[in-house]
Parts: C-alpha cells; sequence; structure tokens
C-alpha cells in the first residue's frame, strides 16, 4: 500500500494561511510529520488558497523540498498549476489528476511521459462520476488504452474510481469497492488502483471510524493506494494489519513498530 | 451478519469455575452481557471444565435460559453432549460443529433434522484442515450435498473455512478471506459463511485490532457469521461500520447507537 499524505492542502485552514503568509515552516512541519507517520509521498494542493495559483505551488513545493525528500503528488485542476510543480519536484513524481477525457487525458499522459511521473486517473468523464461498475471499468479500459498510447507504462498508472461520502451516496460505497476488484481483470499485470479515502465520511461524526473500515475493505479488495491522513494513528494501525493479514508483511508481535522503523 | 457470543466456554477460567462451582449467576451475568452488548446468539461450550460434560452442558443451557431467550449454538466435539444441549435450548439452536467427514455428518445433519437446528459445518476431514482453496470448496461442496441429502435446508448450513492464527500461519489468512468469497459461487442461493474469528489473534499481543481488522475483510468478502466477542466495543463498531458501508443498515450520524438500540 502507497500512503499518499493529504494535508497540503490550501482548501484546510492553516495550509490556507500559511500561503498566504508565506510561512514555510508550517508547510515544512506537515511535511516531516506526515513522512514521520509514514506517508510514502506528500500530495499537494494550492487549493483555493491562491490569486496565483502556479506561483503558489512552486512556492509550496520549494518549501517542502527543503524539508524532506518524499516524493510529491502534485494535485491540481489546472494543467499548467500541475506542470509548475512537476518542474521543481523532482523523481517520482505523481500528477492528481486526469479524467477520462481526451482533452485532459492528451495533455496530462504527455506530461506524465516528459516529466516521468506517475498519473492518478479518475473513472469519470464529463457525463459526470458514474456509479455503474460496467461504465467505471469502460472509463477504466479507456485510460490504460490512452496511457499506452501515450507510451506512459502501465505500472505507473493509479485507476480510481471515485469515492463518494457514505451519508449521500451510501449504496455506492460497496460497489466500488467491487470495482477496485473488477479493475484488476482488466488487464495483465492488474492496474494500480487509488481512492480519496477522507470522502467516504465527508460530513459524518464517526470520521475516523469510517475512514478505517473502509480502508481495510478496500485493501481486502486489492487496493493499490490512498490519498490519507497518515497523522491518523488508527488509520495507519489498521492498514498496516490488513496489510499483515495479507502477509505482505512478516509478523512479530511489535509488527506495528516494525512496519514504522522500516 | 449473525453476532454468536464466545464467552460462555469452559476453557476461560472463570466459566471453568462457575461450571465447576454451579454458580448461576456468573453465567447468566456473561449471558445477558453479551446479548445487550449485540449477541444474536451465545455459543456455550462446556470445554474441559466437567467430568460429566453431558450434565454440565444441560445445567448450563438451563442457566441461561433462566435469563435470556437468545437462540444458543450448543459448543461440544461429541454429539451426545450437543444432543443434551439441544433438548432444552429451544427455537433457533445451532450445531456448532461438524467435519465434512461422513460419520459426522451421518450422525449430525439428522440430529440437525430432528431439533430444526442450524449446522455450523467445517471445511476439515481426517486429513487434517486443507490450506488449499480449492480443496476447502470440494469440502463445502460435499457438506452441502450431504445437508440435501438428509433434507437439511442450505439456510441452515454455516460453512466455516477455519481461521488459523496469522502469527503461525500467516499465508493462510488471505487465502480464508478467497475461500470466503469462493464458496459463494458453489450454489445458488450462496451458502452461509462463518469464522471463528478469535483464533486469528491466538498468542498475538495486538488481539482486538487483529481481530477487527480480519473481520472487517471478511464481511468485505460477504462472510455472515462470526463467534467473537461481543464485549470488544472497537470490534463491534467496526462491524457496525462494515455493514454501514455495505449498505445493510441506513445511514445517520448515530448509526452505531441505532444499531444497538434495534
Amino acid at each position: 500500500m502507497l500512503v499518499i499524505g493529504e494535508l497540503i492542502n490550501g482548501m484546510y485552514q492553516n495550509v490556507k494561511k500559511a500561503i498566504q503568509a508565506k510561512d514555510k515552516s508550517a508547510i515544512q512541519k506537515l511535511a516531516k510529520d506526515q513522512v514521520a507517520a509514514g506517508a510514502d509521498v506528500l500530495d499537494v494542493n494550492v487549493g483555493p488558497a491562491s490569486a496565483d495559483p502556479k506561483a503558489a505551488m512552486k512556492w509550496l513545493v520549494q518549501s517542502i523540498r527543503e524539508a524532506v525528500n518524499a516524493p510529491l503528488s502534485i494535485d491540481s485542476t489546472k494543467a499548467d498549476v500541475i506542470e509548475e510543480g512537476l518542474k521543481i519536484a523532482g523523481k517520482g513524481s505523481t500528477i492528481n489528476s486526469t479524467s477520462a477525457d481526451d482533452e485532459r487525458l492528451n495533455v496530462l499522459l504527455p506530461m506524465a511521459k516528459k516529466y516521468d511521473a506517475n498519473v492518478i486517473a479518475l473513472t469519470m468523464d464529463k457525463a459526470g462520476v458514474p456509479r455503474d461498475i460496467n461504465k467505471k471499468a469502460e472509463l477504466a479500459l479507456k485510460i490504460i488504452a490512452s496511457s499506452m498510447e501515450h507510451g506512459v507504462e502501465l505500472e505507473k498508472i493509479y485507476i480510481d474510481p471515485i469515492v463518494l461520502p457514505v451519508n449521500v451516496a451510501q449504496e455506492h460505497c460497496g460497489e466500488l469497492l467491487e470495482a477496485i476488484r473488477e479493475f484488476q481483470v482488466l488487464c495483465s499485470p492488474a492496474p494500480k488502483t487509488i481512492v480519496g479515502l477522507s470522502n467516504v465520511s465527508q460530513r459524518a461524526l464517526e470520521r475516523s471510524l469510517i475512514n478505517r473500515t473502509y480502508l481495510v475493505m478496500a485493501i481486502a479488495n486489492g487496493l493499490s493506494a490512498a490519498i490519507m491522513d497518515p497523522l491518523d494513528k488508527d488509520l495507519m494501525d489498521a492498514m498496516i494489519t490488513a496489510e499483515l493479514i495479507l502477509n505482505k508483511n512478516i509478523y512479530c508481535d511489535s509488527y506495528l513498530e516494525a512496519y514504522r522503523k522500516k
């Protein structure tokens, strides 16, 4: 399981303030804390914090780079903001995200090729977020085909079936778990899958419990990666234990500690 | 999910002492506490507590019956001890358990028919516990066929693929999850599945965390029932949340409380 830390996002008030005040140390602390807690990659999203998102992305990436070496997931709806981040983020970067629309794929996949970046690709298009598994699979196949056409290796693609909140789209939550499983038979080797986990508990009261339960269920269905809060210790413990059960780490009594030290 | 409370078992020191001292109130408290915490059924196992297990089973069932109405799962390796319990346990009882051996099936399935009882059937035979999914499925099919021959409705059968401890059979834990999923395509309607959950964490340090993570993964794979500790609140919360995600209960902010009140 690849853990992408979600906390550097301008939609959060503390990050928004840090961007506006150019408070490097606040951003750097978030970067260090997430890496220390087990994040493999850090998501970087300017959010609504700045009138000049390209400049804000550049500042964010530079600030983080002074503090940690972890690969970054450059998160924006705007291709030019993503490229601004990729230019200076360095090796192992991820583009977050493209949809399955041709006009997005035809811009972001060549960009992935140019910067040797991973790509998070959402199974949605202009028609919206399909809830039907077959339609999701159709969009996943379109993404896979487009990646091959653009010469982006399949192992660089993370297909995101799009988590919806349990309190407004409850029937969708189980279907998404089946979609994660189905995607794995679309091609060989199986494509990687990713979820933006916290969305499942938007506006719910039991956020941490719902997040970790959903993550464990998704891991049981073969999930490869999640954008999530690595500072939620219960969430990380649940993830580490799910991986233990799937024999991804060797059992020892102190397996939680051993995982965190690795 | 059917929750079978596991705490009335003579292998536990408190229960052993209660059986030997004929301390009804200790057993009755365990029965009431488990039902209050959400157990649908109570497992009753004399364990190694008595030289006369039939008499001990009778006393246990009578004691529980004076306190609660919940159906009982009569748990013994000896058919005559099981029948002693079934005689007085009343409606909705469960036989725990038969193996896939003919000499067990040919005794316990007619007994199930006679007492209109459910049956927990382990996918093991004299050759032991198979780890191979195909062999497990073969034994499950044998159980299903034998049930049909004996006129026991399939909805009364709970197939148990046998949980092994993660610290000694780690590679088996994931395979068991796949077995739960595979069993569901063996016949239509899908057979019910059950696990003896706590076995996964035998002699492990993080028992509660491992138990609840495994339960959630098993539920994601279609598990119908578990023998477990209903007094472990974190475990029950995880189970309730997994069922919420699978749309088995309607979301409300107080869904945990709502479940417990139902």
